[in-house]
């Protein structure tokens, strides 16, 4: 039986986290559960999975809601509460569905304690890449994607050896500004942008998706998650989402990984593999499907996938993940427009051009400087 | 150095390989050439590849240039050069590439002695697939695939354990008449036939992808190539060829091997496998192919590959095989019409509906018998 810490178990990961392992119960077993603040969800789900621990990280705002659940169910409030799931003696394998750096100790710890570490977060690779895979090589620890871009890649890996690979080819679904003019990019709606044509996800990464800067940020998990250059991932529209992701080897012989978009066979594989089980996936059908179509990226309609480009190569990846986390919240308030994510996640590339990370302490640091630096500068902007 | 007998040395197949021997001559060795008749293109080979064998299986009609050559190179013109060739102590791997049940008793041969052999010949497995897997099976040799579609398998199964499979999709490319309207079939004329629009074959497979029924007698090669039920086989049509082939999990995620359509790719692979070496092959240009279709086969105008299908249903292969044979040659000798290939296939499978096939004698009984049979067949019919 493999004893889960599930970190962000209310969202929309945490929740088909969940669904995989009802399906499986005689595999995988909840023994940690920590959300963020939602803690009536979080009750609901401890009193059917029945963990030995469980967190509240951010307990601001819900006081009254633990006086409530007083008694009723015991839960720790506290901001550790991601580090003391992710580390309990209890649990082998930790997920980390967390939103943003907020898990990022938990999986350091994790590491350390040779925990088996399942990263559904790619923020925390963005920002931290080199720091965590160097802990993660030097503890022998494999971290394994749930992205199912990263995911597809993962399981194509396993046609080749490591020394074929030649590179990789990221899919991007194109979000569901794919088709607008570039005119009118000026009028999209908060809506609009919420409403992504393949996928259901949490806000933050579907407006992510729809800027492209999602496919910018998986092309600097991709680098640090499979220890690749540059110069060998490249990225390509596929509205139809069938196709996840692919790997070119050494022979010109390209393997892809393709199902349904659905979350579940990643998560799931994630945690299974190198073994496979059922689903409850739709067999693809490709005379139902018909086409499977590619394009180029429109950089000029999507200039936050260039930043993160440039930042990949500056090894910018925490200040392009600081500033658009600020911006993509601050558009989600309604405070700035859909072009201004781009036009804020430039400004402070630039301001922040030179800053270099040597530990954990810089991350957290220049993290927490940039997010200020970027909330003053949409204030003062805006 | 790996030192290989070429059977069918001077077909497309055979041309293929010596591409790639060329290019990797640091890892392999020709030791063995073999050619049905064309003794000027095998003088030609030998003369650059200086193998310790070298023979024609058909001297019938070559007397003339047997005498030509005598003292220029050693030449061995027997019927049993095919088995000469496969059983040499100086070989280590057989490929096989010369048309039909030719190399049948060279491959036995080259099992029981457990040489690795590599099989572009579909012919081999579609008559005497049971009995050939289980010698195989019986002397621990992996029997490895050349052409496109089982080779994109092979290369995908590396991507799971066996276990876990549960289907492959066998993709086509429709061939020249995949538009074709379905009443004008009856003028196809075998110009039009030979003129294949995605790959450069020898005549036979050319014939055989125009009525599908290559895709018929991929689905049994298939069956017994990777032991699997018929029902865990589809097939689908794919214009474009990019797609070679699919695998699909238990988890319903569905791994695929893509490439320009390029025979250098599976056959190096074969040689290669596990490892993998570089190709001339381009590789893909996703934005360049903008769109990969899939259609449903149309089973009224390739009644071919329903008649493979129920000879699949039936163990009947071998019936499928010969008749096909002889109906493709006699095609391609302008006796009978297109769609005379399948009224004669058909003719042959209804009369021999009854054999059984107990050992290799009775294949290459039953073999000479049905074609025998259906030659007098075309004779008197047409």
């Amino acid at each position: 039986m493999e004893r889960i810490a599930l970190l962000g178990c209310t969202g929309s990961i945490g929740t088909q986290v969940l669904n995989v392992v009802r399906r499986h119960g005689d595999k995988y077993k909840i023994n940690a559960l920590v959300c963020n603040s939602n803690v009536a969800a979080l009750v609901k789900i401890a009193n059917e999975f029945k963990p030995c621990y469980c967190g509240v990280a951010n307990s601001s705002g819900v006081k009254f809601i633990k006086d409530a659940f007083k008694g009723v169910f015991s839960l720790d409030f506290t901001k550790d509460a991601l580090k003391i799931a992710a580390t309990l003696n209890e649990v082998d394998t930790v997920i980390v569905s967390s939103s943003g750096l907020s898990a990022l100790q938990a999986v350091t710890e994790a590491i350390r304690l040779k925990k088996k570490v399942l990263l559904a977060t790619k923020e925390i690779l963005v920002s931290a890449g080199k720091l965590i895979t160097n802990l993660a090589k030097d503890n022998g620890v494999n971290l394994i994607p749930i992205d199912s871009e990263h995911s597809a890649i993962f399981q194509c890996l396993a046609a080749g050896k490591r020394e074929q690979l030649k590179c990789i080819i990221l899919t991007a679904s194109g979000g569901p500004f794919l088709n607008l003019d570039i005119k009118d990019f000026q009028n999209i709606t908060l809506e609009q942008t919420l409403n992504h044509p393949k996928w259901n996800m949490g806000k933050k990464i579907t407006v992510d998706s729809a800027t492209m800067m999602n496919k910018g940020l998986e092309v600097i998990e991709a680098k640090w998650l499979f220890g690749l250059n540059l110069n060998q991932i490249s990225c390509v529209i596929h509205p139809q989402s069938i196709i996840h992701s692919m790997v070119e080897f050494n022979d010109s012989s390209v393997i892809c990984q393709m199902s349904y978009p659905n979350m579940e066979i990643p998560i799931q594989f994630a945690l299974s593999c190198p073994d496979r089980f059922t689903t409850n996936v739709a067999s693809l059908d490709f005379e139902k499907i018909k086409s499977l179509e590619f394009y180029k990226i429109d950089e000029n309609k999507f200039p936050c996938f260039n930043l993160a480009q440039d930042a990949a190569k500056q090894d910018l990846g925490l200040v392009l993940n600081a500033a658009n986390e600020v911006a993509v919240e601050e558009y989600l308030y309604s405070k700035i427009g859909f072009s201004d994510i781009a036009r804020t996640v430039e400004y402070s590339l630039n301001k922040f051009h030179n800053i270099k990370i040597e530990n954990f302490d810089d991350v957290f640091y220049f993290d927490d400087l940039i997010k200020k630096d970027t909330y003053g500068h949409i204030n003062k902007r805006y």
